[in-house]
C-alpha cells in the first residue's frame, strides 16, 4: 500500500525471496505449467478417508476429545513423542529413544530453522553435503550463515581423506572455530535421491572424533520411509558408534508421506541444553505446533493408517518413478549427454547435463523450459560453493503418471534447442 | 541425553525458559492445581460440531477438497486471505482491504516474531504500553530487543504529553535511531483488559506523524472479537489518519475465540517491503501454515459456523467473568486492598493489589498461592521497565464457572496469609 521508507534488521535486509516460495507461488499460479520442479508430493492418492476416520472419531459427538482442540504443550503431545521415540528406534534397530528427547515442529523446516537460529551467528560456517538442500542453503543466507561443502567423490559419495584436509584447512586458517554445524540430508536426498551409506556415515564421525571436533549434527531423514522397495539399511547417527560424543539432532516428517497439508515435523535431539535452547525459541514462535494436527497424526500411526499410506504412496512414487525415467529415456535425453541414477526413494530425478550446459534460472535453458510448458529446479541452487550450472532437479511428486510423459517432452524438447 | 558442551549462538545465550511455556506445563501436569494463569481458552465450549462439519464436508468421499491436505503458498490461502480482508474492513467500518496485504501466520504470535525479526536487530527499542502481553516481552528479551514502556496515567490511559517528551528524550540521547516499532495490545489487552480509546490511539499517531517518526506499528488485536457485549467501536490504526504516513501490522488470530488447537493468525500489513521481508523469512521458518487448518477456518468463517462459535462463546465467557468477580468479592477482597475493573471482553481479570504486595514468581505470594492449590500470572512479568510487584492476572479463560469460585477462594486464602 505506501511503500514507506523502512529500515530493516541485519536479517530483514538479508532476507531475499526463497526460491521453493516462487516456485511453488508459480506452480499454483500457472495451471498450464507442468510442474517438475515444486516439492509437492501426490495429490490424488492422498488419504482423505483415513484423515476423515480419524478426525470423527476425535470429534465423535458422544465423546469427542475435546483438548485436541485446545492449545497443547510448547515440545508436542506426548503419546505422539512416545510413538516418534518407538518408530526411530525401530528404523535403526535399537532398543528405545526417550520421548523427553522428541520435540515436535511445523514441519522439518522448523526444527533446521531452530537448530541454526540457536547454534549459529552471521559469519559462522555450517558444512554440507554436495549437493544439499536448497530451501537450508537459503535459510542459512539469511540468517547470514556460511555453508561450506564437504567434498565428493565423482559418484557422489563423501571423499573422507578429502574432508579431512578440510577439517585441516579450516583448523590452521582459525576458521574452525567458526564452523557450528554440519547438516547431512542422509536419506534419499533432495535432490540427489542419494542415501548415506554406512561406512561414509561412520567415517565422517570417526574424522570429526580424531580430531577432536565436537561439532553438532543436523541429520535430514525427512525422506527416509519414503522408500520404494526396501529402507536404507543404514541406521541414523544416533546408532553409530562414531557419533556418540557428538551433539546429534535427527529430523524428519510425518506428514510429507502422508498428507503435506497437516504439516507435523520432529526432531530427536541428544543434548539436553540444545533440545531446551531450541524450545525456548520455539516458545517465542508459536509455543506450540497445532494441536488438533499432532492429535490426528498420533492416533493414525496407533492406529496403522499411517502405514497403510505409506505403503500405498510407495507404489505411487515408484510407478511416478518409472514414469519419468522412462519418458526420458524414450526422449533419448542420454544422446544429448544427460545422465542419471534410478533412485530407490524420494521424489527426485537428480539429472547431470553435459559439462557446457547452463541450467540456472536465469539461463537460456531455463527460460526454454518455462516457454515449452515445463518447470525444474536448476541444480546450482543446491550447492553451497562453487555450483556446477549442469544438474537439474526434476521431482515426480506431484505430477499424475500420465501429466509425466508430456512433461518429460517439454524439458526435453528445451533440451534439445540448445 | 549426552550433555556436551556445546557452543550456542547470541540468540541460544539468550534464550530463556519462556514463562508461557512453563505455565503451560505446570498447568497440564498438576490437574489438581487450580490455573487462573494460563491463557488457554474454555474447553468445554469447543466447537467439535462445527469442526466435524467441516471437515467432513472438506474429506467427503465423493468429493474430498484433496488439495487441502497439500502444500499451499507461503503467504496463504487466497480465499481465507479474502475472507480476512473483508472480515477486517467491517470491523473497521471501511470499504475494503486488498487480500493481497493479508498473510497467515501459525497463530499471531509468529506474526509477531516474523515483525519483529525483520525489523530489529540486538540492543535496538520497542516502544510498548504497560502492562503488555509477557509473551511479547519475552520474544523481546530472545532477541536481545529492549522494550521501552509508554508512560501512562493512573486510570492506566496513555499519557501523551508523557509520550512526547519520551520521544524528545530518546531523540536528545540519539536513541531515536534505535526505535523500531511502536507495539499496541489495543483491544481486551492481555492482561490488563482494556483497549485503547479512540483520542488515545488518534493522539500517539499524531505525536508520531508531529515529531516526524516513521515508525512502524503492531497493533495486536487477538482479542478484538472476544467482546461480550458489544464490539470495541475504536477501528484499528489502519482506519485512523493520523496513522497514515506509518508502516502498520494489524494482527490477530481466529483461532483464540474459535479452537486454538488449529492456531491459525493472520497479519494485514501496509507496507509491500515489509510484508514480503516477513514472507521471505516465514519462507524459512516453515514456508506456509497447515493447509489443511487455513481451509477448516475458512469454510467455518464462510457458512457462518465460526460466528455462531463467537455469539457462543461471548456468553461462556461473559459468565466465566462474572462467576470470578463474584467469588473474588465474596471474598472481600478489595478489603485487603485490591481491586479491579470488570471487563467487557478477553479472558483476564487485572488485579492491582495494595502497596506493599509483592506477587512476583520467586516470592512469598506466589508459593502460598501454589500451596492452596491456585496459579497465577505475576504482573510484574508485563511490564517492559520498572515493573511493579502489586499486579496480579487471573485468567477466566480455562477454568470452568464452577471451578472458579473454588480458584478465588484459593487465591483470596493466600492473600489473607500475607
Amino acid at each position: 500500500m505506501t511503500g514507506s521508507p523502512l529500515e530493516f534488521s541485519s536479517l530483514g535486509r538479508r532476507a531475499s525471496s526463497p526460491t521453493i516460495a516462487r516456485l511453488m507461488t508459480a506452480a499454483l499460479e500457472n495451471p498450464g505449467l507442468l510442474s517438475l520442479a515444486a516439492g509437492f508430493t501426490d495429490t490424488a492418492s492422498l488419504p482423505a478417508d483415513a484423515v476423515a476416520r480419524v478426525t470423527r472419531e476425535l470429534l465423535d459427538a458422544a465423546a469427542p476429545s475435546l483438548e485436541m482442540l485446545q492449545y497443547g504443550t510448547n515440545q508436542g503431545l506426548g503419546t505422539l513423542r512416545e510413538q516418534l521415540a518407538a518408530r526411530l528406534a525401530l528404523l535403526d534397530g535399537v532398543v528405545s529413544y526417550a520421548a523427553a528427547d522428541v520435540f515436535v515442529t511445523n514441519g522439518s523446516q522448523q526444527a533446521l530453522y531452530l537448530a541454526m537460529q540457536v547454534l549459529a551467528d552471521p559469519g559462522d560456517i555450517v558444512l554440507v553435503d554436495q549437493p544439499s538442500y536448497f530451501v537450508f542453503l537459503e535459510m542459512l543466507g539469511g540468517l547470514g550463515i556460511r555453508p561450506r561443502c564437504l567434498p565428493v567423490g565423482v559418484d557422489g559419495s563423501l571423499d573422507l581423506p578429502g574432508v579431512d584436509a578440510l577439517l585441516q584447512t579450516l583448523e590452521k586458517s582459525g576458521e574452525a572455530s567458526r564452523v557450528k554445524a554440519v547438516y547431512l540430508v542422509s536419506y534419499f536426498s533432495n535432490p540427489s535421491s542419494r542415501s548415506l551409506g554406512r561406512e561414509e556415515k561412520r567415517g565422517l564421525g570417526a574424522l570429526f572424533a580424531k580430531r577432536g571436533w565436537k561439532l553438532p549434527v543436523l541429520e535430514d531423514a525427512a525422506y527416509r520411509e519414503l522408500y520404494f522397495d526396501q529402507p536404507e539399511s543404514t541406521p541414523s547417527v544416533f546408532a553409530l558408534s562414531e557419533w556418540d560424543g557428538l551433539p546429534k539432532l535427527l529430523l524428519g516428517t510425518l506428514t510429507k508421506p502422508f498428507a503435506t497439508g497437516l504439516k507435523v515435523g520432529f526432531g530427536l535431539c541428544s543434548d539436553r541444553e540444545w533440545l531446551d535452547k531450541m524450545l525456548h525459541v520455539k516458545g517465542h514462535h508459536d509455543f506450540g505446533t497445532a494441536h488438533f494436527n499432532q492429535a490426528i497424526l498420533e492416533r493414525a500411526l496407533a492406529q496403522g493408517a499411517y502405514d497403510r499410506q505409506l505403503a500405498r504412496v510407495r507404489d505411487v512414487y515408484r510407478a511416478k518413478r518409472d514414469a519419468l525415467d522412462s519418458a526420458l529415456r524414450e526422449e533419448e535425453l542420454h544422446k544429448e549427454g544427460w545422465k542419471w541414477h534410478v533412485p530407490n526413494g524420494g521424489l527426485y530425478l537428480w539429472l547431470e547435463g553435459p559439462a557446457g550446459c547452463d541450467t540456472r534460472m536465469d539461463g537460456a535453458l531455463f527460460r526454454r523450459a518455462v516457454e515449452a510448458g515445463v518447470l525444474y529446479v536448476p541444480g546450482d541452487l543446491c550447492y553451497g560453493e562453487n555450483p556446477p550450472r549442469n544438474f537439474v532437479r526434476l521431482s515426480f511428486g506431484v505430477l499424475s503418471p500420465e501429466q509425466l510423459g508430456p512433461a518429460a517432452r517439454r524439458f526435453s524438447q528445451a533440451v534439445a534447442h540448445q
